[in-house]
């Protein structure tokens, strides 16, 4: 095996100490691509050559001038702008000279800016790119950002960016058995970037690794004002809630939940089931329309640009985004609005929320990147999630659950995630 | 008087009727620019020969292919990006390929994107940038929107896009003695340009008339899904809301608040006090908060880059955000969001709510482009806020008043401000 089987963490450790050089990783990396891309398609934008010139420059930088990411290789979401990489999810045309704000503070921490990773149309659509899943090439890898999400799961890179409005972070990353992190809403910078819903938009992250997250964390200044209180799995309380979409849920997903909740229990911890009521039944409505509302503003400069050029699907949601009356739109604001301090308490009396990720294991085909509506609630709530992997659906493909805290707990919820993701990893049946 | 004195509403129909070319509006403006930009000094880029070549190129415009806005010569704030022109309130060094959201709408309408007005550093500082009160070389243009305000009231450009966060469209807008348009909250993409605060964060416009912003309503979908149902001052109901921070006002503003009240009684309206009373007392200490926090988060990128080139009053908020503790930031989140529909129901009783834009005329100096406080409820409540000229202040230089609605009435409130506008301006006491 190359190197390029190392999480970020360990490619770090690796550079700092001098065992590799980020050329040597880069190679590696383009060598793991170009086995697999044909099975894969994750990359919207790759040019290996400035891939292993940036990698030489890296290797040349002195090292009382190297940031803390120094040569860690990065995948970015077509969506988000990035110097001299051209993206295909925008019709902007034009070789952008501009980095995003979350792509400056990677490449001011070192980082190898490696290429742009495949979405769907502007991230809002649900049909596919051509991207496979990373253990099937007959599944979708999810959406919608799909290339993200593959090739981390499939070791072409250890981290990458993605962005969520609905489920475009969990719903990947469950599908393609990695840890996928959606941080707070509104702690990462999202300028520079194609707009969906600005109102739930979020980026973050996909790894192999929870330590991989603390990492980036740190240079996005991802902080916790309140310490977490979190020890370990052993006498703590979890809560499990299954929303009021259960229903939808499959085999896969039930299977998955009820290992996680049995697995918490045989560690020690407690387990409650967290039932959200009435009040919060309309959560997923009022998301929806948000997304469709402020969805048909962002995408109002192309549509009227040119409103053949967008899917069919995406022009039809600007069209129809006057029939979305006042009233439906202030009560989806102000509803969420209220909502979010109160599953903030209800989250507070537990070390996390356990909940489902998606429906099941990844849908087959590549048309549909699969329902996020399991996503939709915390999204529209703007906690962190952090999707982990460790289950398996009846095609032995990967099945994600998720933990969820309050808002403003991003780091406590890593340090938990990382404990409960080490039993998924050993104990919950699905490996690669 | 050259063409340069029209409105947009004017130069529409004069190129319509072919009563004059787009590139005789061009050379009118420029010229008007030369003579007076030793004094005004409202562009950051402004490059006569490619503005001459777009409007050429817009004469040549088969007219069955001339957009609503054909021709219609626009400035545009600097922190937004704009193909080919380059700016100066950003340090990302490039010349940019890439049109912002709002910018790609006002070019397929036919605009003519004339250049880059001028603005504090990233819209976020106070420290103001060489230009000049229109009406006075010793005052402040106001900020951030400094050179948009200031180019539209020196009849430099008849209308300009600027972007609000505090009170960033209102205040120019009041200083110059022109009308300035602060849409519902996300009712414009923001996509393209530099973020301050997006949970407030809102562009808008400046014009010498009503009726541009109607026509530029129309290119950006602005909707009220309920009709208005105004129809003259006369009958109407207005509020009055003088805010928790009246004893701020200044003379110019007493006076220009009790002379509105009565203009508008003396055309047949009846006038309400509106005490918003205590449960809306930390308005403006929960958006400062908002304001701070995102404000650093939104800059966390050039810090991060190099935090040396940053104004130090906005490097030292990056470095403080982490003082704000998590239970201040939600309680600034959440009691807003909680007061915003709360307000809309007040506001709905009325035509309008009539409110102070600024303490009283433009400071003098250049150093600070003076208080946003009296603009910072409306911005953090979402509503729609119109600046309405008309009044002065002790040195002869224009004062303004703001009309504010519920959220999403943002038609019905340029209707009310046409009919107010009107009245303000033949009776109110200022004039250029």
């Amino acid at each position: 095996m190359g190197p390029w089987h190392h999480t970020a963490t360990q490619i770090l450790e690796n550079i700092r100490s001098g065992n590799f050089t980020v050329e040597k990783y880069a190679s590696s990396l383009l060598e793991r691509i170009k086995e697999r891309d044909d099975d894969v398609r994750a990359w919207a934008y790759l040019d290996p050559k400035a891939v292993l010139e940036q990698a030489r420059k890296l290797d040349q930088t002195p090292k009382d001038q190297r940031g803390p990411l120094h040569g860690l290789p990065v995948g970015i979401k077509d969506i988000i702008l990035t110097k001299g990489q051209h993206p295909k999810a925008f019709f902007r045309n034009d070789h952008p000279v501009i980095d995003a704000g979350s792509v400056m503070i990677l490449r001011q921490a070192g980082c190898l800016i490696f290429g742009k990773t495949t979405t769907t149309e502007f991230a809002a659509s649900f049909t596919g790119p051509a991207t496979r899943n990373a253990h099937s090439t007959a599944h979708t890898p999810g959406g919608s950002s799909a290339g993200s999400a593959a090739a981390v799961a499939d070791f072409q890179i250890p981290v990458a960016l993605g962005s969520q409005t609905v489920g475009s972070i969990v719903r990947p990353a469950a599908f393609n058995g990695i840890y996928g992190f959606k941080p707070t809403w509104g702690a990462i910078t999202r300028e520079g970037q194609k707009f969906c819903a600005p109102t739930v938009d979020t980026i973050g992250f996909f790894s192999r690794s929870i330590s991989d997250f603390e990492i980036l964390s740190d240079v996005f200044a991802l902080h916790d004002d309140e310490k977490s209180t979190f020890e370990d799995i052993k006498g703590s309380k979890f809560a499990v809630c299954r929303t009021s979409k259960w229903d939808l849920a499959g085999e896969g997903t039930i299977a998955a939940m009820d290992k996680a909740v049995e697995l918490l229990k045989a560690h020690g911890a407690e387990v409650e089931e967290l039932d959200l009521g009435t009040d919060f039944g309309q959560v997923i409505d009022w998301h929806l329309t948000l997304v469709r509302l402020e969805g048909a503003t962002s995408l109002w400069p192309e549509y009227y640009q040119d409103k053949d050029k967008l899917d069919p699907v995406l022009a039809k949601g600007v069209q129809e985004k006057h029939k979305i009356s006042r009233k439906t739109q202030l009560d989806a604001y102000d509803g969420l609005a209220a909502l979010r301090p109160r599953f903030d308490e209800l989250a507070d009396k537990y070390a996390a929320v356990l909940v489902p990720s998606v429906f099941d294991e990844a849908p087959e085909g590549l048309g549909n990147t699969g329902s996020p509506v399991f996503a939709a609630t915390w999204t529209a709530l703007h906690t962190p999630v952090v999707n982990i992997p460790g289950f398996r659906g009846k095609s032995n493909l990967p099945v994600g659950i998720s933990l969820v805290s309050a808002r403003l707990r991003d780091r406590h919820l890593l340090k938990v995630s990382e404990a409960v993701g080490k039993i998924f990893a050993a104990e919950g049946g699905w490996k690669k």
